[in-house]
């Protein structure tokens, strides 16, 4: 395990294998900090929502939490009253094995739609969970979390406030089903599952208020597949360790912990993207001169959500046409006159002349794609990130039960 | 050419190659009536709009119509004012070589986005194309405007109004950017193309309202890939010829009429799924149950365009689940005490249960699929029709060019 991966201080981690997944690969994974944690949570916006979801929603409405507990394999979604019961009763275990209060524990599940939980295939596996827990676990963690995922995604920053070495260790998973649009709770849910440490001492509501922000610009911006889950949730949880005298309030602390937890976001999402179910291309959509944040977000969303764009990434094809009739169909006024489309800073719509060298393909060779749409109507702006759409995106979601 | 394909009276159609498609096959087609027409048409709601349809849009606004030149492989898009010049030149050509006034020539083109009309192309053949104007020239006219499809669409209804024969015959193009939303113009946008002629006699804004209500209800209801185009057109023109006392208020005719309009419109819906791109299934979609028809049209799409639902159909696998979260996704309450799901007339989720027997696949061998999501919310409901998501549809929509 090498010193990146270590968690921030005051904070273990495990993964174990407990029965859930006929792959026999981990399952079940724990996050545990001996002190109590400021924590935030962000959560789909899906009108179907998982029940471990819901438990989480009113848990996290508690004042501290401490432990967090996350299965792979299963969503424990739409099976009804029994899923409620049933993420309750493994806080409850899980309480009486570490000896804390139930009300300091977090749950989230990914996997199948539809399944009950093997609760007691869980039950029996706690106390090993729990002794599996160590400093150097977010490796065991974040792979006890994945699902079609073909890699553990981590990612760590190290900074100094009140002169006190910080660190925010995030963990995510993906990779289908990937469209989230996360809102905080109470307020106001891909499976998305994102679980972020860090040792800094902050109080709940700036923590919270961060979380937004950086889940807005990160997660809430990428796109594998337009299906939004029942499951997304970021979890963020912080134990004051680092010793710093605690933000209260918005200053410049305030700020670079913000700063650097957006940052962690960022990686995490690019992480999600890059491992997209199929994907062999990251496409980064900038639409730019847009009447407003919001209308470049539709936009972005649009192009991002097209299949036919897509497809045309897979193929190297730079087809601007179907970016400007994705963008017409979301609504958004766009017109030839004025608009202007880059592929990898190579300019190949401008105002009503197609300036496209057919020899020289912009895409062709390159993993990473940068499509900047200047709407020139506007100011405004907004950026996303998705991938290409290829024969083994099909090939994952036909196959998989 | 069997009798089904004769145009209805006083109609004659053409289609020929003029030199816009590579691959040299049919490219421009032409419908003629001898008697001047009640016309109405539907056209996209994308804000980015084809040149050729928004001179169409503004043609249709005369009082009668006479003639339409479609052309495929070149959708006239995105090219600017010179798209505008182009379309109303060729009419220009087509109104001298006939004799008729321009005021009666209405226009769409299909196919690549952001080339230039080939005008002179398509000028040098005027002659030739009126030149091949026939009574039987329906199957020569629907094979001109193909694009990706792989067969011609025509449907003919015949029934009496009147004590007089009556023929409705529609001839339509799908197969990729197939997600149409066209509201009807004045008042109010796949590439769908579809153009119905009809010897009956009924005054304008009728026919205007019988095609809005059975498009809404057809083309308005389908999707292969969830890309709404740019081109998206419905044309209508009755002549007359067939005799009957012209229809002027809503009647039993007016009802006949409507509801035999509905069943071409419906026909050909169907042919443009079944020939969607890749699509190796047909799947009809109904929710029913729904608080309104509005949050019934808004689940039923939600489903059609989840990649995921799409991907699950062409893998065979009755995955209730996608359903639910593409439902959850579009904001509609979704409960699971409450909701039901029929796959092919079997029930597979049951309140709660699931019920799907996996010894029984309701799906396998079946190229047809039948959906019925019960929300037990209210009693509106709405069906919508689309195709799954195949590796044939990325090769088609990555190699396109």
């Amino acid at each position: 395990m090498s010193n990146k991966h270590m968690l921030p201080k005051g904070f273990k981690a495990a993964g174990i294998y407990c029965g859930i997944k006929a792959s026999k690969k981990k399952d079940l994974g724990l996050i545990y900090s001996k002190l109590p944690c400021s924590s935030a949570g962000m959560f789909t916006t899906n009108k179907a929502q998982a029940e471990s979801l819901k438990v989480c929603k009113a848990q996290i409405k508690n004042k501290v939490s401490r432990v967090v507990i996350a299965n792979s394999g299963n969503a424990n979604c739409f099976v009804g009253k029994r899923g409620i019961t049933d993420a309750k009763s493994l806080i409850k275990d899980l309480s009486s094995e570490l000896g804390i209060s139930s009300k300091e524990i977090l749950i989230a599940s990914t996997g199948i739609i539809g399944k009950p939980l093997p609760v007691n295939t869980i039950r029996n596996s706690i106390s090993v969970l729990c002794e599996n827990l160590s400093e150097d676990g977010a490796s065991d963690f974040a792979t006890a979390i994945m699902t079609t995922d073909t890699r553990e995604k981590i990612a760590t920053a190290d900074f100094k406030i009140d002169n006190k070495l910080v660190r925010i260790t995030g963990m995510a998973k993906g990779v289908g089903m990937v469209y989230p649009k996360m809102k905080s709770y109470p307020n106001n849910h891909a499976t998305v599952l994102v679980f972020i440490m860090t040792d800094i001492s902050i109080k709940r509501n700036l923590l919270k208020m961060a979380l937004e922000a950086a889940t807005n610009a990160s997660f809430n911006s990428i796109s594998v597949d337009g299906c939004m889950s029942t499951n997304d949730t970021v979890l963020a949880l912080a134990n004051g360790a680092a010793g710093n005298k605690i933000i209260s309030k918005k200053d410049k602390d305030f700020e670079l912990f913000s700063k650097k937890l957006l940052g962690i976001c960022k990686t995490l999402s690019t992480m999600l993207v890059d491992d997209g179910e199929g994907a062999t291309k990251r496409i980064e959509i900038m639409v730019k001169g847009s009447k407003s944040e919001k209308e470049a977000v539709v936009a972005t969303d649009a192009v991002a959500n097209s299949s036919l764009f897509k497809t045309a990434m897979f193929g190297n094809n730079p087809n601007w046409g179907r970016i400007a009739a994705a963008i017409g169909a979301s609504g958004i006024d766009i017109l030839p006159e004025k608009l202007q489309i880059w592929f990898n800073e190579v300019k190949i719509f401008d105002k009503g002349r197609i300036c496209l060298d057919k020899s020289k393909n912009p895409l062709k060779g390159k993993r990473i794609i940068k499509v900047v749409i200047n709407l020139n109507n506007g100011k405004a702006s907004w950026s996303v990130m998705t991938c290409d759409l290829s024969y083994k995106y099909v090939k994952i979601n036909a196959e998989y039960n």
